[in-house]
């Protein structure tokens, strides 16, 4: 029998839970055995306290002791890499970053989730792409990876139970935003999932979920002790979500833009970003060669076409039409002209990313449809010179009314001044 | 609908809720609408971060009218006073209080609940008398307390539901010591009960839930605070509970002390708490008299037997025997003796309490059946001069082993010094 209650008691007093006890706490909940509210107390007492470091390793392996773990490198005899987000308005540098690895010649699996709210999800922009199949079985996940290279799929299996009843109970019991609580539910998944090296990109800024950089520091600290102290191989990448990333929100937008990128046509900051984590993939992988040269081969993949023919050849063995061509296109576009001519010193990334949402390219509940059509594509960017009356951006909407209340939003999210601005990298920091 | 996410947040935050929605909260929890994994999210975040003096009252009159409320002073067209203690070892003070007020001419009418660990319950001291219904409709409740000028209950009808179920759900999600919510707790049903003067025993120390003056005299003033909000008289006696109450422990050993008391005969520290209550009661009841007087007018009820005569009328008009003789004795009696003479420097009342627990007088769990016959009886208690080999106290037991077990515990309670101790009183200090 566990003694829930006293367990909360303690966590609430600021003690430090035995292993033991911490691990049965959350077997027990996976369980049904610990009910719901013991299990909102506890987690809004570890919101005020905290958990150690110790503690936050014991809940993340308990929460993979749940369910099914994958051995993906033991499947394939290889070590394979694996890439997570923390989820930022514009980010879908996941679908860039498969291709040009997997051309390098290292294996990168990878199980995704959906969006909410104002950030957009790895699936949701493959589903924009006619045919995709995004269930795969585990052996047809593991088989891809073996043959193509990659795959990209959702959650497959019965992966870490525990993680997705605790998060939907934190997500009515306003406990989601707290560090330790984040990083076991971020690297449960990623170790479950079998990766033995992990590239972690934590959003920081106005479109993230971490709003400085202090606080994204602390989140990719706990996450790469996690996967540490679990024997993998983690980075993480500290990067800006201040604006949104490249110029393309919205599904089949975002696609295009991740197919251009692979191609060697990308935006600047979003072209440095995908060879920033290329770089850093290749170099924790097995070929054993330093970053440098990891980011050469990288650019390499990209110059010659062999990134865009694993792109190709990993869209059609999920099912889908590897052609542009076939991606949704919105009835109307709509020009967003600059009220004034400067310089952009801001771009909020959460004001683009709602207006995104409000077209119709995410989800404000769990259970509402996506028009993976419609978004927004930025001409201009932070720094970027304008002119009065040019356009600084393209709504792609459903109808001439939903374009025009984007277009306002649109507009709002930048402000313009006449000095210019200062550079800022897509690249922040780096730890682990 | 409620949108208790976004409450339980801002409580987390440190926001003071409005009115309107922490009302909601609570009669959409008493509905089952708002679940409990919700509220108890919710009750750790108080926990944390308090309630404001007016959420505090807002909470509160939310319970109340979550369920029915009792018009006792309309019923009789007098001041009904009303009498409760936060809970200690050996307190039945309400049981020697209730006749004395009664035989001065003030009605008393009062609900109690049930002991749980180690404190005990007036209902439970009453049920140790034979054929005493603690069960009566509101319509008899308020037909004796008119006739007799006394009645105590269990609680009747639908009062504060949502105390029931918040009490309930706090329990097992370690929020019960709160004092906002303790206070909430309490005075919702002493007001939706209806007394319009109210005297709250609000014990302090070892044996006690305050363990500090200090906390004890913030859970008054919010009390009180509650009280004065809500039109009534409330006045705090904040007393002693670092040794048991009075001599006895243990149901039907309570109740003869209780009785004893009546007639005068009671332990020192017991009456003189039993007057100071009476005499705080009678200054707030419709007597119009100053607290002198009502302490005069108590002691000349004790003495001149009025007060032993409201007993036995009102024992007999709840079904009960009231001859003394008819109360239940254990098998064994065992004693402790003095290890060595000196004077009693402390006795610990969480030990006699635990003790006369395991001696099956009181409740391990809500489920536990009560052996109504079994206790302690200390003959010795702080400050008094013992010699060693005789009596510092009487085992009350089912059986020997049992007597042996509670005499190891009791004595373990007992300090003994060779130097005198210094007296302190029962009373500490009055608050409203």
């Amino acid at each position: 029998m566990i003694r829930a209650a006293e367990l909360i008691q303690r966590k609430r007093d600021g003690e430090e839970l035995p292993d033991a006890d911490l691990t049965e706490l959350i077997l027990g909940y996976a369980r049904g055995e610990v009910p719901d509210y013991q299990m909102a107390a506890f987690c809004m007492a570890v919101f005020f306290r905290g958990l150690s470091p110790r503690e936050t390793y014991v809940l993340t392996e308990a929460m993979i002791r749940s369910g099914e773990t994958i051995d993906m490198s033991g499947a394939l005899g290889r070590k394979v890499v694996d890439k997570h987000s923390t989820g930022g308005v514009g980010d879908k540098t996941s679908l860039a970053v498969a291709p040009i690895v997997a051309a390098c010649g290292v294996p990168l699996g990878k199980m995704s989730g959906r969006g909410l709210g104002h950030t957009g999800g790895t699936l949701d922009q493959l589903e924009s792409i006619p045919g995709y199949r995004t269930e795969l079985s585990l052996d047809e996940f593991i088989a891809q990876v073996r043959e193509v290279g990659t795959a990209i799929i959702g959650q497959t299996g019965d992966l870490v139970p525990a993680d997705k009843l605790l998060y939907g109970l934190r997500d009515v019991t306003a406990t989601v935003d707290q560090l330790s609580l984040i990083a076991a539910s971020i690297m449960s998944k990623k170790l479950a999932a079998g990766a033995q090296a992990i590239v972690l990109d934590v959003k920081v800024g106005d479109g993230a979920f971490m709003k400085t950089l202090e606080d994204a520091r602390h989140l990719a600290e706990a996450m790469a002790s996690l996967g540490e102290q679990a024997g993998r191989d983690v980075v993480c990448l500290l990067t800006d979500m201040d604006q949104p990333l490249g110029a393309a929100v919205g599904n089949s937008l975002e696609v295009l833009e991740a197919l251009d990128t692979v191609r060697g046509r990308g935006p600047a900051d979003f072209t440095e970003l995908v060879l920033d984590a290329c770089a850093k993939l290749l170099a924790l992988s097995d070929l054993e060669v330093g970053e440098a040269e990891g980011r050469r081969r990288a650019e390499a993949a990209v110059a010659d076409g062999s990134a865009e023919a694993v792109w190709r050849r990993w869209i059609e063995a999920q099912g889908g039409t590897a052609d542009e061509s076939a991606l949704p296109v919105a009835p109307v576009q709509h020009e967003v002209a600059a009220p004034v001519g400067g310089y952009v010193s801001r771009l909020g990334a959460i004001r683009v990313g709602v207006a995104a949402v409000r077209l119709g390219a995410g989800r404000r509940t769990k259970d509402d449809a996506i028009d993976h059509a419609v978004g927004v594509v930025l001409h201009a960017k932070r720094g970027d010179r304008v002119e009065a009356g040019l356009p600084l951006a393209t709504i792609h909407a459903r109808d001439e009314d939903a374009a025009r209340h984007a277009a306002d939003e649109v507009l709002a999210a930048y402000e313009i001044e006449d000095a210019e601005v200062p550079e800022r990298p897509v690249l922040l920091e780096v730890v682990g």
